[in-house]
């Protein structure tokens, strides 16, 4: 194994899909033989990564209040069936367990709305315990009957899920917005992720949900993958499960709640995608397990001396709170630099007998490829570089993305859009359920997706739905999905 | 509920049983009115705990070289029966899934080795890659037939695996030992619960294991709770999953292979149990969500300026990396009090106009029921403060521990040893199978378990068995256990 992952990518990143598998095992990430239909084994990188996502992500929700909770990972068929538009959007992907005497039936959970609920339900008695705002981090489950595809598209899931309650529709609203921009704070100004908030069609949206709002993602095949979703529940699990609070006033009204996900180990999928290169992995700073590899070059003459400079730049690094490894492992530095660079690691320190006597240390830097040399009393600098780095990364998705929306004013023009890859922004007749004939015939005949309006700014269309002509209600996005 | 937690304990805690049922219900950590018999809902402050004692934990285990994997939840049939004794050991109690078209029987996680051991197939070629020393936390999950009891005896209980793979027998073993060290240093050290590190007899070892050593501790009601456990595998699995690797000298041997799962659900149950008082909770100050409650004390006049200068001891105590929280909330501070020291925060202040002219905060210390003054200036002392409590707590639970074992060289002696709440030092055949029948003969006649035999310390038998009179080979401990 070890062996194998030095080898290198044989495949460019142009060819994506042979690309994406070989970064995922020559890079450690996951291991896709443990031949369980959509389960995977996260190895140890692919797991220190999630781990760092895991921090931000609960740091930055537990900073907006949220608190944490663990859920059972099973659901009584009895609160599964509660809300009727929920379990028939989810019964076909539902994991069932074998039925235990004298018990009633267990499903493992594929999200957790029908736990949440009962318990705001004996929780929350009045306005005072509002808002309540949970989360947890675990494993869902879907039993997705497409084809699995490792992180893409699986049947367990690691994720975050958030589930709050408030006293109005409209703090509810807010809190859709705050998790819209927890994304963008944290997918896109921390990972560098740049994406679509849209609000999906209502033939599209959470099963139980008022409505849906979805960020999309462009993937380098240019096609879009969903990432965190934020669903408005309104009433519609409260009412199920008769969770009401005493208002203000005194009289009893239900809850309002909403639900937000966002997924670990599909968040890195984008992560994966968006930056790396031919080389491998480019990992932001701020999430990589190793933020600077040391490389120690010796003989058997200088080793000692080496190895213990090493550690002292190591201890330096770490009193600056960067994530410092050596590798004083016996393979030739070469192969050690290949390694490091397919697993993404932003900063390379090289030092060997010339640097010592310089005090002068060679820094690779992974995303540029750039060689320079750093004096050994300016390693603090590596803080602010690991800054730029991830401004960098950013910066480079960010023009990736942008540009790749384009007016299609014609059934023609918008075959040809997304036929080139890009998105189009089309005059549409409704995103409410008349509008779902028009939204299949673009499946049928271009085979792309209405992937819904834009959810921060209220776009007005002006002409005629680009498919049946009626009078265009909204304007929307359509591109090619996962 | 918010009400309800503030009423306090109206039970002492001599009654054990209902005291902690009143405990976890009235300090929130767990709820158990999801109805789903072993499966639990745990609260925010439950939740944080255990948050913090997996952080504790985490840290420490991978300090010592494990490094994190994330493992599926479901283990197919063929996985989990290769090794006939676990199988045997855990077959009615495991969870199986429905069966799903197309695919093989699986089950949820009852415990991972079927998981570890073919991916070290995968990934260990030669003495090279040795040691490898991987962990995950997560669920596992038991079909319990017997009464279950909240964080007790639940099916679903939260844990971290480590899974480690050797060369040899000898480093597997000195692995086990680490295992007890990391127990020591954790479970007793940091959080104060005091243990017996007992080689389990054979017929009480961890299905599939060649030993198995567990910690006992013990509980107010004088039973013994089994704490984490690691588990000598030897090349059991590896033989049964065909994971080889090569020698130095070229052969190819069958991995030696351990596992440890130390559950935070579990030590939670000793951590409420051996600290809390006729109050509640009394949480260790390294592991309570809160370390320092500010209770602010004001009138309508002076309300900003105290809340503002509360502001600033929390800044300054959170510079100290000292978890702060002010309650500013409606509720009279008498409320507030109760309502933390149910909850076990070991430090809290009182902050009003007399403190603030006086510069000196009343600080209250939950274990001891201090009230002192403590000036606004010396707020670094806390950090010791904090330290000291954590101690008291140590020896505290030390000595309720010490003087309760007793030497028994008769079954009478036994039996009242027993009876009084004590455990028993009894000479014995053996731990082997041939003493299984006399270790029945002592859960039938007087209701107690052989334990086992010390694991740190190797105690020569003497005399003969307190049963069949046969020549003692071993010096075992009898007690009742959970």
């Amino acid at each position: 194994m070890a062996k194998k992952s030095q080898e290198g990518l044989t495949v460019k990143k142009e060819n994506f899909g042979e690309w994406y598998t070989q970064v995922l095992e020559k890079a450690e990430i996951v291991d896709i033989r443990n031949k369980v239909k959509g389960f995977m084994v996260v190895r140890p990188w692919g797991a220190m990564i999630i781990e760092n996502m895991y921090k931000l992500y609960e740091k930055e929700i537990q900073s907006k209040g949220h608190k944490p909770t663990f859920m059972p990972t099973v659901i009584p068929e009895k609160n599964l069936t509660k809300e009727s538009s929920h379990i028939k959007g989810f019964t076909p992907e539902v994991f069932w367990l074998e039925k235990i005497k004298g018990e009633g039936k267990l499903a493992l959970r594929p999200t957790s709305e029908t736990l949440y609920t009962p318990m705001f339900k004996l929780w929350i008695r009045s306005h005072r315990d509002l808002p309540m705002k949970l989360y947890q981090r675990g494993s869902v489950f879907r039993l997705d009957t497409k084809a699995t595809r490792p992180l893409i598209r699986t049947r367990e899931i690691l994720w975050v899920e958030c589930h709050d309650a408030f006293a109005t529709k409209k703090q509810a609203e807010a809190q859709v917005q705050e998790d819209i921009d927890t994304t963008e704070k944290i997918m896109h100004q921390n990972l560098g992720i740049p994406f679509f908030a849209m609000k999906r069609p209502s033939w599209d949206k959470f099963a139980g949900a008022e409505y849906t709002v979805g960020s999309d993602v462009l993937m380098p095949d240019n096609k879009l993958i969903q990432q965190p979703s934020t669903h408005m529940m309104g009433q519609k699990f409260s009412r199920a499960f008769e969770a009401k609070f005493k208002t203000e006033s005194g009289s009893e009204e239900y809850l309002y709640t909403t639900a937000y996900g966002p997924a670990m180990s599909r968040i890195l999928v984008s992560i994966i995608s968006q930056h790396g290169d031919n080389k491998g992995l480019i990992l932001p700073f701020c999430i990589s397990p190793i933020q600077v590899i040391i490389i120690p070059i010796y003989s058997t003459k200088n080793k000692n001396k080496i190895l213990k400079e090493s550690e002292k730049i190591k201890s330096a690094l770490e009193t600056l709170k960067i994530k410092t490894e050596i590798d004083a492992s016996e393979k030739r530095p070469g192969e050690k630099y290949n390694e490091y660079e397919l697993k993404g690691v932003p900063f390379r320190l090289e030092i060997g007998e010339q640097e010592l006597k310089n005090k002068s240390l060679t820094l690779f830097t992974r995303d540029s490829g750039k060689k320079e040399k750093i004096n050994i009393t300016q390693l603090s600098k590596l803080t602010k570089l690991g800054q730029d780095y991830d401004k960098r990364l950013l910066k480079k998705a960010d023009n990736f993305t942008k540009g790749k929306i384009t007016n299609c004013k014609t059934k023609q023009e918008l075959k040809k859009t997304i036929n080139s890859g890009k998105i189009a922004r089309v005059n549409f007749c409704s995103t409410d359920v008349q509008g779902e004939k028009c939204a299949e015939i673009i499946e049928k005949q271009i085979n792309a997706e209405v992937r819904g309006t834009l959810a921060s700014k209220n776009e007005k269309a002006t002409g005629k739905c680009i498919i049946c002509n009626k009078k265009a209600d909204v304007v929307v996005y359509v591109g090619k999905s996962y």
